[in-house]
């Protein structure tokens, strides 16, 4: 039987060009999280499954990637062996719960505020489809140990930095506080256990429209008042409320709403005088984000002309002290590398960073070899990329070979070259070619 | 019960500092091999199972991290179960079978040598010692598609300028041939069934002396005579033969291993005009290489004064083409990332490249936020690091938390500072403090 030599299921090979592409968005993206006094960090493939599991939900344990225990350690088969004993180890699955076992782990020798990002693959067995990938990469940026709102500032404006950067122009920073939300809950007067179930179904106003959302929040018993609350809330109409609108709301209504509102001004008064955030942040009562760690602000990226969001983040001040007993502040923001690679090849915003050789040495007699490497050694050293073409063919196949590979200069080295002390060198735009000294050939080829 | 917080067994967290110091590292690697013409390829952590099954010897099957099967695939656990239905896909074992994979998947797509660097990490379930890990990097360079020395002379001059660029002044390139290594089993008359249990009993010679040597030699049947011919070739009382000797030995004897000779011959040439391969590529007739794929010149690092080697290769004709059916000719070497550092940081050769900030902003007043984050900014659009300190604290605590990472200067910006429209700049080193104008400091900062 002939085997696939596909990449597994929802993951790819990248050739050097999509590696080259990749690695210049990434070095974009660490430039600017860097230039915040954020500092990289990595952390293993695989963690132990007892630090992923139940970390995600019933949806994570299902999606992760486990790996079989090996040798000893796999149990003998049976029909009434749970299945959880076969794994001992899962693939990540986040950058977030790594982060949470390195604060708790490193503790003492991390700076009081660690502000890290991290930039690496993670792994879920999502059903393959376009534009999503079982091996995927997440750029997070988190700001651990303050609840001072300079640490949302400071994510917001590495985030803003990295895609202005990358050229993006045309994008927004939303920006909500959970509290608001609660908030929101709290005048409507929804109790604290159909909350959950009634942001899903608030959320999908834009997908389903105002009618139906209404059917779904009067099955979670709310009011006629809580419904036209919300619904006007959300934007239910057009536009979503105002921050002053909903300080009227809350006044009197919701403490914790208040709150979330005073928070997102003294945001917005930070963000100003950042010159590139400043005016892209719109103040978005309608947004919800999913998770449900999210304990203050939270943020969503939307660039013009794209559904969904490029990344997002938020506050969670109770996840990262998950496994040392004691709550840490945190505010996290985090890119998705694929979207933005779509997004900027679709519209042509790649820069052209295919390896291009300087020059190649081509192959002319075995008994030049000699003098063709010695000429790529002095190339070389002069900082050039040289290619040596490797064997005996035709001039012909060797300058198709050059052109190929996006090679303008080859030069020619064979008997006659070697005896009258020069080299050939041939220009394949040009279609010209020159005898040169060596010397000449690398300042010429250095652009002197 | 509570979680360790430990990274899993064999694997490690890479912190702020050791990412900095992997990645100045893994960038000179990439810098020499792309100045030869290498172009970099990624592949996934995973691959489907049968494309690795059976590539590594029973050892590799045994050591592969497999990965469990998820939901419906997942079959009924019972007793008739066999072990290997569990898993599916396996963690990268090294970076040969994926470049083997991805020859065969992309025939036609990719140029008629495929020169390619490939730096990611690989995983083993060996059992974890000192130095060695369950996840670690390969640094691996292949010149793929021609039987020509020149992709020989090509990956040794890559990683001897790779070397050096890092600062190894004192290491050898030793370089053999397998058909050398055939020439002295044929010419001491060894059965080609026993010459697989012959190499790895004289490979021991350095490690348990020439009289045991003679005795596992005398197990597998070899003559009195063939003891003392391949002992003697070895190195057994010091030097091992060199070239010379070995044709003579060879003359008459065996045409495959003058065949290897003039290999050498012909690569040493090579090499010999390449100014850091010179003086450095040493013929070593006892280098045996443990990988049976090699099938012609094959290759080691030695650092002085360490014992191991720190990287090694050859030419593997045989393999890349494994999934397409024909052969690929095609010549490797690879370096281990974690022994590079290892020896770097105990001889102290890693640059400092600790992330430190150009400067911090101090926190002196709720009001002035504002004022320090614009500060900030315009710091940041002249290209400096700036750190911003998030919360109220003595100012005590704030330099010392400014020392702590690296931080010479500090921007003070309180209620005076921002009414008298300026800004304190304080040296932690030389304990001064001025006031200036923004612009001044941010030229002061910059080293203006």
């Amino acid at each position: 039987m002939a085997i696939s030599t596909k990449p597994a299921s929802g993951t790819r090979d990248f050739l050097p060009a999509a590696v080259l592409a990749r690695r210049h968005v990434v070095e974009q993206i660490e430039r600017a999280y860097a230039a915040h006094g954020f500092v990289p960090l990595e952390t293993p493939a695989f963690e132990r499954l007892a630090v992923l599991t139940g970390k995600y939900g019933d949806e994570g344990d299902q999606l992760m990637f486990k790996v079989l225990k090996r040798g000893e350690k796999l149990p003998a088969l049976s029909a009434d062996l749970d299945p959880n004993d076969l794994a001992d180890l899962a693939l990540r699955y986040d950058l977030t719960v790594p982060l949470a076992r390195v604060v708790a782990a490193y503790q003492g020798r991390l700076p009081r505020f660690f502000k890290r990002y991290q930039i690496q693959p993670v792994w879920r067995a999502d059903r393959p489809q376009k534009g999503r990938f079982r091996e995927f990469f997440q750029c997070d940026v988190d700001f651990v140990g303050t609840r001072s709102t300079i640490a949302e500032a400071t994510v917001i404006a590495a985030v803003t930095d990295a895609l202005a950067a990358l050229g993006f122009a045309s994008f927004d920073v939303r920006l909500n506080d959970r509290r608001v939300l609660t908030g929101l809950m709290e005048t409507a007067r929804v109790p604290e256990d159909k909350r959950g179930a009634v942001l899903v179904a608030i959320d999908k106003l834009d997908k389903i429209g105002p009618q139906a959302v209404a059917t779904l929040l009067r099955d979670e018993g709310v009011s006629d008042e809580g419904i036209a609350l919300l619904t006007d809330a959300f934007g239910g109409d057009g536009a979503a409320a105002s921050a002053e609108t909903l300080a009227a709301l809350f006044e009197g209504h919701s403490e914790v709403g208040l709150q979330g509102l005073a928070t997102i001004a003294e945001l917005q008064a930070h963000l100003a005088v950042s010159p590139l955030a400043a005016g892209r942040v719109v103040f978005d009562p309608s947004l919800a984000r999913g998770l449900s760690y999210y304990t203050g602000p939270i943020f969503e990226i939307r660039v013009d002309g794209l559904s969904g969001s490029m990344g997002g983040g938020g506050r969670y001040d109770g996840l990262i002290g998950m496994f040392r007993g004691t709550e840490v502040p945190a505010v996290g923001f985090s890119l998705g590398l694929e979207r933005i690679l779509v997004v900027m090849e679709e519209r042509g915003m790649l820069p052209d960073v295919a390896p291009k050789p300087d020059v190649m040495v081509a192959y002319l007699d075995h008994e030049t070899v000699g003098a063709m490497l010695a000429f790529s050694a002095r190339a070389r050293a002069a900082g050039l990329v040289v290619e040596v073409f490797p064997d005996k063919a035709k001039l012909g196949k060797q300058f198709q070979y050059a052109e190929q590979l996006g090679i303008r200069h080859v030069v020619l080295l064979g008997t006659d070259e070697v005896e009258a002390g020069v080299v050939g060198l041939k220009d394949l735009v040009a279609s010209t070619q020159d005898r040169l000294s060596a010397a000449e050939a690398v300042a010429r080829l250095s652009g002197g």
